[in-house]
């Protein structure tokens, strides 16, 4: 009874009839994981166990932790890229200082989300803007395609940058190995028809049309066949040059925790925090829009100790920040999945092959790797969001491609300070900029437009302004040099009435103005009122010394403030 | 009739009666200024002319550029404790490297400070909430008068960061020089006397209280000249060690404009910011409220003009940066300047110091500039706002506290950062969690109200959600989570209105939100409405897919919706 209570509700609940369903997600996330956990492994610098190593137990600790029923976790293509870039000041790539560094970042980052989801931090996530999210994950996306085109090609060198990446690819374009590039670049056009046809061609002849969706999901993994038998066969690591896998050791990995010392900490929490902050809302966005489908709902802070917990896992047992993926779980979803319990037979069957099988990637050719990341990652490129947003908003468009630019150019950890900057910049700005209306009475009614768009009266002395924000301190100077235009305009004025129907908030900043402007006001014989104001404002309002003088010219609707000041005649009336 | 049209409004309307204003203000700043200049000067680092430098040129380029009537422009504290925090990590001080800094520090503030102008970017300086700068000035005011304590007891040792000042205070505290101290000490006593009580006195035995008020002013002069005559007269600088400003060379300073190497502006780009920002802001809100007092206007952008071209004069001039400063400029108001001559004639007047009177500063001992400086920051220090905000909004408050022991603790570059970023957190986190309010109608009326606050009507079926907020990416996510909560709490909802009177803005994650939110709702059978969409708001929706679909769900207001969903009869009621 007690250890029941301990486990999570879907397996608390599990019904027989779940397993077929999740019995077939897994083993088909199975196969695209083994491929893809070998080569995010490579992206990352790492060796290709460690990516096997991050595809088992982080998976049992996400379905343990995790709200979502479909999420698929494990190595992922920007956490990789994350990793590669945060290490590479820290440590050369080979090196066992590389190595530790990588396990201490999953560490880092598992505790810091584990961390937030204890303290339900979960909404620090909404942050990030979603144009924001949707360039930088295309910006890395073309960041790790242009860097895996050397390894396509089997040609060698070192660089640092985007630019310099591609200068070395043209200097050191003669030097292709061209049996190398043959290979990858057979398999990179097999990928992307299998992408773009294969599903078609299968429905064509007869085959179910979910089985032929599913079916392409295998491609990665023909190519991985294929190919290392190919090698395999005709030794083309010594007759030809071509870079293979190599020696894969056998094993399950061994449970261990290295403790990161003052130095690793102060080099790695930046990149934890920003590889958990990224990870996070990845995952979580993927879980959501699937959970979505299906009327299901996903808790933040239960995704924060999922994924903590994975990455702690990962970490324990010698792997690198892992996440929730797209392309896996998509699949996980379509596939059947109704539980974790899909994740938990992934994970078996990864140990599987951990144990038994790894001697099959010896002669796997990085070149076929290098093309299944490829494919893999120019599917995240989202050109959709950039339109909608281009054609809605483009302060919105203007961040994504100012993001997007900002990880290729300056880097995967600039890029996502830029957007976080750029997310909060572009809301400042406009509700530094408000909308705000002088009104007037639409004949014969309670209601009040503006004067510009609306055929309404006016009471002579008497200013009515709307604001359409709230009121603090990056608009409060507007207001009040607003306000100051339109009595320079008016001479004749008396009254000036403030209509706060909008005005949700308003910080010490706007207070602070607004009791300026009152004294200002009222040393003019000017007398300012107040309409509509909002009951959380008014509360607060209440009881400061403004709250106090303004209380017998604080009106309940703009309507009342209309009679109080004009004795409800109007006598002028505006186009 | 060229030339008049270039000079400044001031000037061509200039009439006679303002005069005896001005002369009086400007000979009452002056005296202010020869103490406060040459503290300035040693409180930046640098040698005592340089303050007299920048208390000249800078004047005359202010009066024809900038704004404000009543600004006295100059050395200030803030900035001269920017000025020798930026410089402390690139020369040694007293070096002629230092020297240089200082005035290419002044030349970029300047040139930033112009740009914005020309860019019209003042707005900018509104990013900085008034909490956040009253701690910033607060903490710096502190910062300044713990960093003055060893020149005050003439105790000489190095220290970086207050923590090892204080601690050198206390370890060094047995050296202390006796004379100085005492000179100190009592200097500081009799200003701080003159500041709380001269006036008082001076009213009770029958001088009028405006001359009374300004007599107080006179009193650094006072202790300069006393201190002085002492020490020259007993020669206290041989006989007992007290530390003296010395030769001040005599003469205008030579016009001459270093330019920057590339190595320069990468260190001091970013200090010149910030220096540029603090000075912005400091001087237009003294300029602003003085402005208001006399029912007179400023233009942010002409300030930002007239205080660049304040710094480029400044620099021309081998001086250092320079702003409107708080004290002096309430004195200037207070004794009657109308209009930017009573800079001018401090102006000319400080050139008569510099060039026949420099000698008489030889004996002044640093303690006194010290105790001078001790007592002007102390009255920076402002309790006020803080109880303010601590009554009004207790983020603003935490946000003020935070910036005060963020400038003490980590210094004042950091704290003007971490200001920034707070009153940024601040905001977000307070859009982040929006009021919302389940709404019915109040009886017999057109009028909708909380339901947990008012007796209202409720249609069986229909939920009907208020929203105090915009809708944007920090929030988009909480507003879909209340509404799946308020349908698990109503399983028999059919309809769901979201009332969005109050949304000011809409941005591509919050309609991409609503969006995805429509269409889970149609998938399980429930229809969204959406009622008093604002006009800017519903323009940019109608082009949308959204808008399309929701097209005959738009509803001008909340009683027509409701009208629509259930055909205006009700038929249950909440308490």
């Amino acid at each position: 009874m007690r250890i029941q209570a301990l486990l999570p509700e879907w397996l608390r609940l599990y019904r027989r009839d779940w397993l077929s369903g999740d019995l077939t997600a897994g083993l088909i996330v199975t196969v695209m994981l083994i491929p893809q956990s070998l080569a995010y492994a490579m992206l990352a610098g790492l060796p290709p166990q460690v990516g096997l190593y991050a595809s088992i137990l982080p998976l049992f600790a996400y379905a343990l932790l995790g709200s979502s029923m479909t999420l698929a976790v494990g190595p992922v293509a920007v956490a990789s890229l994350m990793t590669a870039s945060a290490l590479a000041p820290l440590a050369a790539q080979g090196t066992p200082e590389y190595l530790t560094m990588a396990i201490l970042l999953a560490l880092l980052s598992g505790l810091m989300l584990v961390a937030a989801g204890l303290l339900r931090l979960g909404f620090l996530a909404w942050f990030l803007s979603h144009p924001v999210i949707s360039g930088f994950i295309s910006g890395s996306a073309v960041l790790i395609a242009i860097g895996q085109l050397k390894y396509l090609l089997g040609v060698q060198f070192s660089s640092t940058g985007v630019l310099s990446t591609l200068g070395g690819l043209i200097t050191h374009l003669p030097e292709t190995n061209s049996v190398t590039a043959s290979i990858g670049l057979t398999a990179l056009a097999f990928l992307f028809f299998a992408r773009t046809h294969l599903a078609r061609l299968l429905k064509r002849i007869g085959v179910p049309a979910k089985v032929a969706e599913l079916a392409t999901k295998l491609a990665p993994m023909v190519a991985v066949v294929a190919s290392t038998a190919t090698v395999a066969s005709l030794h083309l690591e010594q007759t030809a040059g071509v870079a293979i896998v190599g020696q894969v050791p056998a094993g399950l990995p061994a449970l261990a925790l290295p403790l990161p010392g003052w130095t690793a900490l102060n080099a790695l929490w930046i990149p934890a925090l920003l590889i958990s902050l990224v990870g996070f809302v990845e995952s979580v966005s993927v879980a959501q829009s699937l959970a979505m489908k299906r009327g299901q709902r996903i808790q933040p802070d239960r995704e924060l100790l999922g994924i903590g917990a994975a990455n702690i896992a990962s970490a324990l047992s010698g792997g690198f920040p892992v996440t929730g993926g797209f392309a896996r779980s998509v699949v996980n979803f379509s596939a059947g999945a109704n539980t974790p319990a899909a994740g938990v037979i992934s994970a078996v069957m990864m140990s599987v092959v951990l144990i038994g099988l790894t001697s099959w990637f010896h002669y796997l050719p990085h070149t076929v790797l290098a093309a299944t990341i490829i494919v893999a990652v120019l599917g995240l490129i989202d050109t959709h969001t950039l339109k909608a947003a281009w054609r809605y908003d483009k302060a919105d468009a203007t961040a994504l491609l100012l993001t997007f630019f900002g990880v290729i150019v300056v880097g995967v950890e600039a890029g996502i300070v830029i957007g976080v900057a750029l997310s909060l910049a572009v809301l400042v700005w406009r509700s530094s900029h408000p909308h705000m209306a002088v009104v007037g009475r639409v004949p014969g009614t309670e209601h009040f437009r503006n004067v510009e768009r609306h055929q309404v009266e006016t009471l002579p002395g008497m200013i009515a302004l709307r604001i359409d924000e709230s009121i603090y301190f990056a608009n409060a100077q507007l207001l009040e040099e607003k306000l100051e235009t339109l009595l320079q305009q008016q001479p004749g004025t008396r009254d000036v009435l403030l209509i706060l129907s909008a005005v949700n908030q308003l910080d010490t900043t706007g207070l602070g103005m607004l009791t300026e402007l009152e004294q200002s006001l009222s040393a003019r014989a000017l007398t300012l009122h107040f309409a509509e104001i909002k009951g959380p404002v008014l509360d607060r309002l209440q009881g400061t010394p403004l709250g106090q003088r303004m209380k017998a010219r604080i009106h309940l609707s703009t309507h009342q403030a209309f009679l109080a000041c004009g004795a409800g005649h109007s006598e002028k009336s505006h186009a």
